[in-house]
């Protein structure tokens, strides 16, 4: 423990922390023979736990550290920045999660996020970066403005140092990233490098965005804290769509409270800070039945996630989800894939032999989706999301399954979305906390989901739920 | 009456039509005693109608009888795109409707729209003509993608002729473009070139957006039929983002069945076409008296249609709106300029210099919306909405006023939105239907609106009123 957490406050290794306490929760829940199922790791010991980092870059960067430290003129803010440039110069070659980025980028002066080097997902514009949507059709394309998210950044103080890697279109067809805890596995996707070059330690925050699960089930394969914010409390004008009704952008940090940070901070909302005084969050375990069996690993994340908050004082308790849910489950790839039609018509009809084969497929295979099939399954959405209220009144949080499982192997595919795309519909905050570690290294997260609008009691539950975690 | 009849079937002028109407409605109501007030325009005969119309520079043309005489073989598809663009040669040196237009357009073989010209608002991407909005900031901006709501134009077989002229950002700054009735009257604003455009006679169709009033109020000023549809009908994917949850784009043709056949066609929605049996309408009469008084023009066009609606069969009664309806009305321009800031962060935060006059001094007005008043606002709107669905279970329509009196004089100032906003924000259907015409040949218009998603029950009723308005 001491030689681990020996590398310093600003580059804790959270997924170290999350791995050293579900060996000490499954150490507890043996010596309670609770029921918690065998691990698939190696023994509970530090050096194990070790062992299974041998795949990572570096120890992640903390926001909230660095801004402490730069508050507190221990680091300046132009260093700050000249470590994450140095990070990108050492790991990137063989992690991929840039497309470009600027080697000469410098700090600004003055905002709370000063001296935080960003990584913007490649379908989001900027006025300074190439915005090529991972995709052939938009090689060397340069949009006028800034979207507004890193508008929001910049007035904000932060550098935007570079585009991380997308799959085409946000859609199926994968970057060239790897996961940087297991080269020959996928990081996930859609946003792909985004995920990736905050697990390798590159920078400390990065946007991603997720229409079905691309925030968080990329962190979850990846080992770091996202958010998928309530629907539009993040604009996202200037961000190649796929789905209006869906479409998300999100945070990749170390940690929650670094997101907590960074959204504060780009929203100019102090209420999504963490307050000083945390109390012990009513808990309802879902196991969204309708999205089929999760693995093994996803499954012993959410039992460790569960004991760790219960041992720590929340209330937690298995929570069914009405009938509506499970409609609502499958009308989301309806209103995804009828919008991604109208969305990319330019694209599909103009540009059919550039398209991602991925992509032209899945269009192709859903080109018969009617309007009347669309106006349904938006119906049930705002059923399903009436009778989500309801849910809400009786719990704070949700706790789910953040991925199917650990990531895949391979890189042809970035994984599953099928117990995300709920979420997304729904519209509510959903916060990913790394849990578990899986054979081969691979992290695992759970996600943490609060009712819409409630961003900040999402994050104060999955800040709860991660030093449960910590703590073992 | 048989002289403007004479003018053919295709082009026949349908704010002559509604002039005509106007004066029998007031012989009748003179006849019943029915307290219909006095009338600004000159003595009740055809010939004094026909003085009012001397600043017209053409008929309008009517889509749905362009489609006619194509599928008959009366037309050419080619021929119908021709006279369009004879039509823009001939008369847009005087109006200013467009910014760019494309001299040597063609048809296309196939589709219902084949042989429509359309103009497309200039805040609205084209991959093959600049999107300037209307600012110096996009001077000579070329967007690579076609928005979707003109790739569906071009996929139903329209040829989209060029871009018409908006207000810088769609806000207030105004365009070139003048009233094809008065040339010293504003067209209206911001969709300023689409509603001229079209009622100039030089073309069948044209898209424009809406945030305020910008659909309906240039429509009333200009004597065109306009739709702003349910909220996220037409998708604003690729359209300059001043509101996101505000922006719609909305349509400018010759008559309601015009509309109609357009965005039937745009959206793949036979169930938008006129039907058969037209039911006479339950109709609630709304003054808004929230939004202060209306000009004696437009009152007189609200009672003329009303006492028309009513002749003709349909139910009308007065309606008050709830207290959360006056709120909501408040709170829209809170939603709007608090997104507009994030919207235009980056024109605004690094081109402030060159940002429009008015719209730059709205932004630093307004630049004080917290979060916390922003969300509030939201709040209101969506109660609003819900009071609002149940007045719909009482009424089909709402039939109220288009914008507060005729076209205002000189060209600095586009007119008031204040009669158009609260609808702007419920997201609900609104139809412009001409009802009547003032001192100056000034059209003057009412707005029909139907409950959220009745796209179809907004058409007909509007037809409805529009044919009762011209049967007298």
């Amino acid at each position: 423990m001491d030689q681990l957490e020996g590398v310093g406050n600003s580059f804790y290794p959270v997924i170290a922390r999350c791995a050293i306490a579900h060996l000490r929760t499954r150490h507890l829940a043996r010596a309670r023979n609770d029921g918690t199922a065998a691990c698939p790791i190696p023994a509970g010991s530090v050096k194990a736990v070790r062992s299974l980092f041998k795949g990572m870059m570096m120890p992640m960067i903390s926001l909230a550290d660095l801004q402490r430290r730069i508050d507190s003129s221990d680091l300046s803010a132009d260093a700050a920045i000249a470590q994450s440039l140095e990070a990108i110069g050492a790991h990137d070659k063989t992690v991929a999660a840039f497309v470009c980025h600027d080697e000469n980028a410098g700090a600004a002066s003055t905002g709370p996020l000063r001296g935080i080097a960003v990584g913007i997902k490649d379908i989001i514009d900027t006025s300074d970066f190439p915005t090529e949507m991972g995709a052939a059709i938009y090689k060397g394309w340069r949009p006028r403005a800034d979207a507004p998210v890193v508008a929001m950044l910049r007035q904000a103080g932060a550098t935007i140092v570079g585009k991380t890697a997308t799959t085409a279109f946000a859609s199926r067809d994968p970057a060239a990233t790897v996961n940087p805890h297991n080269r020959d596995h996928t990081p996930g996707g859609s946003s792909s490098g985004s995920a990736a070059a905050v697990a390798a330690g590159m920078i400390p925050l990065a946007l991603g965005t997720q229409t079905g699960g691309s925030v968080i089930r990329p962190a979850s394969y990846c080992g770091v804290a996202a958010i998928k914010p309530s629907f539009r409390l993040l604009p996202t004008v200037g961000v190649k769509c796929y789905s209006w009704t869906l479409d998300t952008v999100g945070l990749f940090a170390a940690g929650v409270e670094d997101l907590a940070h960074g959204l504060s901070a780009m929203t100019n909302r102090p209420e999504l800070l963490p307050n000083g005084a945390m109390q012990p969050p009513r808990i309802g375990v879902v196991t969204q039945d309708f999205a089929g069996e999760p693995e093994g690993a996803s499954a012993e994340a959410l039992r460790i996630a569960a004991a760790a908050a219960k041992g720590a004082g929340a209330s937690v308790r298995t929570l069914a989800l009405p009938q509506i849910a499970a409609e609502a489950w499958q009308a989301q790839s309806i209103v995804m894939e009828y919008e991604a039609h109208q969305a990319l018509a330019w694209e599909y009809g103009v540009h059919y032999d550039a398209m991602p084969p991925l992509l032209r497929e899945k269009l192709d295979e859903t080109a018969g989706i009617l309007p009347a099939n669309y106006d349904e399954a938006r119906r049930i959405a705002n059923r399903a999301r009436t009778a989500l209220a309801g849910i809400f009144e009786e719990v704070d949080v949700l706790l789910t399954f953040s991925a199917p499982g650990a990531a895949p192997k391979g890189l042809a595919s970035t994984g599953n979305t099928r117990f995300n795309q709920l979420w997304t519909l729904m519209g509510v905050p959903c916060v990913n906390v790394p849990a578990y570690v899986a054979e081969g290294g691979l992290p695992v997260g759970v996600q943490v989901i609060a009712r819409f609008g409630n961003d900040a009691g999402a994050l104060n539950a999955a800040r709860f739920v991660e030093e449960a975690l910590a703590r073992g």
